[in-house]
């Protein structure tokens, strides 16, 4: 394995490259590199146990020393090293200037990261509220996790271990389950600054009388450009599927739920709290749901729409391409288009969806068409309950 | 025939046009330009306040002193400038002498206004016959604005001001509502006459021995007609997705309204209203709500429709291109066959759909299901009411 | 119009065709015409009132003189004499040898409008048994008619003219729905005919080395059948339409019907038919529906799969144009493959769909849900029913 | 890796292969002909008298002398020689060294059919064990047969021979159910790793600069490849298609009696059974249905993605071919590129679909809206059937 890391290495050492030292020639402006922009996300899995990856901290970035050993995010971490080696090659080639990368990551983990910890707070808030009218007899916390866990300790004993271990891996779900779409969020950023990189340099040459070479080197760009959006995906497809998955079911469940509980209260606990004296004054349940729900939908529709960037981007040289000046028209123009026309260049779940603006749209109408069915199933059940009870 | 081909051949013909001013040679015949054929849906749309475009009056359209200001069609407001002076150029490039543009954009206006206009009468008449009815002991516009605004008045207390407020939203929203499609179909006839412009040249040049500045030329119109698009797609895409979405919705909802009410009287008030003598003898309601149905699914498919004439109009070269005769072939064709093969000439709904023929019979579908499963879920409801009180 | 039915008669006769007599030189081989494939079908509209095209009797076709009247078929009427000009002269250059052509119109004349015949002549026999269980005190006419047209009889006073101008509009009608599912499956036959004439050639020159010209000409004779089939569907794509709107709906009724049938007897009158004597025992209704059905699924599929064998065909010379030797290679293959790949020949609804195979499967999805949906509403008004009724 | 590299080298060097006899070269390698991957399947299924192919043991597989004899499979059989020519043809041009290919059919074999076998014995048990409860008053075999097969012997009197020509029959269509997707598996395995010698020799070249005819030779065992695939498909497509449905209709059914079966008991003799004493407890009829459950989905994802790798692996060479450095850029690398592009290389089912990893997604959505719509309907049911029975 070493051995086949070593040669994979000296593959794409390209020859020359280190008799002049890129850094010091440009010293004032730092390109913004892969592991540069990732950092804080990178950091925020590495501090949760999910991404130990070493080397996060130096700017050098010397990757075959990399290690990496991750619990969840296994089949990422197995192709990660190759990925980052990849990337590497690609930013020695084409330099990113985007300077913006960096802040708009980690203000989109500040953000993402914050509102996670507000739900799971309130979550944990009506959990004990309900645990209060629910369980009046048992301690506080033993309400709590018998309230908040039924599907454990219906089954299990309680005790006050077992309560903190099942809080701790519900508290790691939940952070696993916001760090993925926040993990693609910040992969499709950087993607689309790639694309956007280039897409820069070819509207500042629409309509131009530029050489052959010009439009060969961006070609060139380009490719390589489509090149790692299909090697990224490659290794975080599985990550963008279960995403996608568990948003569009939570999605459901939810909101199937909130349009529920609007009706008519069906959990017996809370019928029984009518005029109870809590903190939020009996509404912690409700607002939690709503927070939830709204949060979720929010996010969901942030990840579809900033990872179908990285599809737009990828369609916008074609226009540029067309309106290329007939004399300076050459093969190097039409083997672009080709590849503009013919290339989907797109993230994917598990190459089963690519994901496109498109996609948000056709999820929308299932989750709409899953919600109208799931209500009147629901309602027919109570049909059938209200009729049985009715001659009593 | 001749005539018009000799007209036609001239008009591509780069012979350096800018040194004679054309205006003075062609005086009598005046280009359909985008302000003079989007006038009165413009004028319009100012004198409700929305699209106050100063300018709007000046042919020449001196569009860089030109100001905008709006409320609620703020996007396009701001990128407006930007369209127009684009527009402006490219008319100046190939001028357009479709004279039925005009006639076809304020005959559009004329009707649609004249039709929504209809309906908000019938919709008022419709609520004063029922408020004199539900509310016999109010004066008639007490209940007028009770019966008509009863998610207002069932929470604020009753004062002329507020019904009068009240009133001229509803009024403001049904005419915004309406001149969003109308907004829509006008810029689509603007966009499928440019094309249709280069579709006449083309048909004209079916099988001919032309030579190949006549492709080009032909094909940076064509060119030009698409970024046209899709510069106007940028701006308007937004109004289109409200359109459509406004649409469907209210289609849903008034279809399974109307098709309710006709197997039952659900509205309390109706019940008790058989014998009352009003204006159309207590069927105003029943009219209203057929009018209104068949008027909104009518502009519903104009807009659909027209809108998708563009992305058919875009589609048009194609087989002219491959008739082109071997010995004339050249890379010119071979581009522009590349572009309409390539290019996706259509407006869009914020680019989450592309308006086509297609879309059509996709949201009739859409529709139809909808339909089926919301009456099937009222007829589950109204199962459960009835055997609960069946046997009371 | 006239003068402008001549100029378009003057531009497309082929210079050099009237100097030597086609048909002498090859008299023992007739060519597969267009009129003569469709003779059979269109004397049976013809028959039928419904399109009366003269000129069909005669061999050499001088549609000049060709005058149409219509009722039904108006659309088609008014556009028929350009097309079957049109079609003459792709005739002339390109004359279609397929023998089987005639054989398989007419055969399939003969066998739909056979089922046809037997279906309406089991509607009858079914309504004569109902009429006779349902209205015992009327004379058999007029059990008849006001057992099977009630929404008619209902209204309207009984009198035996109008009952035969009812029973004269139903046959007219199912006529016409027969003859439009015909009229579409033998334009098919002859367009897929025109599409495999080029397949054949091709595929007898897959691989083998022959000169620029031989691809060029039969790149020629494709874009022409390509170009005819645009034509066609320019005339007939109302009908087909028509016919799939027709088959989709009458398709989910009765098969709802049939379904529901098995289950309960909904009908009151059949219920009181129980011990009656009638000549198939009873069961006619059972039989015609049965019949009925099983003959609407299957024009239907045959419909379907016979029009869209026009897109398959269309997609044959792809292979063999990818096969083409490198040595022989020239622009003419390339134009050739452009076109096949990049224009999509089928017909279509309306441009609202185009009929591909796959359009069958989508189609045949949409049954099988709106079935599902209907069928499980059907169960929920009846238990809404039950449940009304239970308690008394 | 050097030396893999050569030896694909010499793979595509076109010196005349012919004069020197290739396997006297290379006698250790023997190539992994069609015949040889599929001996296994073919075996079984000639065991079964499904495909009797005489010539599947003979290794040097002179077809022309094969005859074939089928029941089922008699679409296939009808085409089968001319495929197997086909494929004997291929493979001489491309001789396909991938070891694997036996081991992976053979295997998948072995899997396949001691699962559907272990699933017949469960199902046997499970009737056994019903029987047992339902028919305590007849022997065994005949409670066995009555319960097991209601459908036969509701209808016919019972005899032993009956019995087991009805047992045989069942057998007999639960392993050809089987063998049709182990067929659809071992084919997609042959295909796929045509297809992958292919991309094997690309992927080796990327980037590097290779000589036109290297792109010529690659581009034509690609053609040939995909030619393959076309060949094949016309054959199997049938099988695909059946495969396909049947999967989809049982899937569908057994998820359904699944769902329901864990909710409420509706056998009748289940319920008597309670208390019983079999083999294993009482749970043969729950553990049948979860374990043939479980195989069942778990076949048809296997079959869908398997069937699939044909249409990804077709898809590869397009980057490879966007990276071809500019010098040696030439028309075989342009047509290579036009046929991955506009050729749709995949398995179809009938031509009414193709196989791809989208079909998967698809095949899942229909599969959950018609769980949700026939749980739905089942429960409205329930609620008629409880309402009508409640007040009694």
């Amino acid at each position: 394995m070493a051995k086949g890391l070593l040669k994979n290495t000296v593959h794409w050492i390209p020859i020359k490259r280190n008799k002049v030292d890129v850094t010091e020639l440009k010293p004032r402006k730092v390109p913004a590199t892969f592991l540069l922009s990732l950092r804080a996300t990178l950091i925020i899995g590495q501090a949760f146990s999910l991404i130990p990856v070493i080397g996060v901290f130096k700017k050098n970035s010397d990757i075959s020393t990399t290690c990496i050993t991750m619990i969840m995010f296994l089949q990422v971490a197995r192709k990660w090293p190759d990925l980052a080696r990849y990337t590497f090659k690609i930013e020695d080639l084409d330099p990113n200037y985007d300077t913006n990368l960096t802040y708009k990551c980690n203000g989109t983990c500040a953000v993402v990261l914050t509102l996670a910890l507000l739900e799971h707070i309130l979550s944990l808030l009506s959990a004990f509220a309900g645990a209060m009218v629910c369980y009046p007899d048992s301690s506080l916390y033993e309400g709590f996790v018998r309230h908040f866990y039924p599907w454990v300790f219906n089954y299990l004993p309680y005790s006050p271990v077992l309560g903190f271990v099942t809080q701790f891996l519900h508290f790691q779900s939940t952070f696993i389950w916001n760090f993925s779409d926040l993990f693609v969020i910040c992969m499709s950023y950087y993607l689309t600054s790639r694309l956007e990189h280039v897409n820069m340099k070819l509207l500042a040459a629409q309509g131009k009388y530029l050489p052959e070479v010009f439009w060969r080197t961006t070609r060139e760009e380009y490719g390589r450009a489509a090149q790692l959006v299909r090697k990224v995906d490659d290794v975080i497809s599985g990550i963008v599927f279960i995403s996608f998955a568990n948003n569009l079911f939570f999605i459901c469940l939810q909101l199937f739920n909130t349009l529920e509980h609007g009706i008519k209260d069906t959990s017996e606990c809370n019928s029984r709290a009518e005029g109870s004296k809590t903190i939020l004054g009996g509404y912690e349940a409700a607002i939690y749901f709503l927070f939830s729900l709204i949060y979720l939908i929010a996010r969901s529709v942030a990840v579809s729409l900033i990872a179908s960037q990285v599809n737009s981007a990828s369609n916008t040289p074609a226009p540029v391409l067309y309106d290329v000046p007939s004399p300076v028209y050459c093969v190097e123009v039409q083997r672009f288009l080709d590849q503009v026309n013919g290339d989907k260049v797109a993230l994917s779940g598990l190459q089963f969806f690519s994901v496109t603006r498109g996609l948000l749209l056709t999820v929308a109408g299932t989750i709409v068409t899953y919600e109208l069915v799931m209500f009147q199933f629901n309602s027919t059940q109570d049909s059938a309950t209200n009729t049985t009870q009715a001659p009593s």
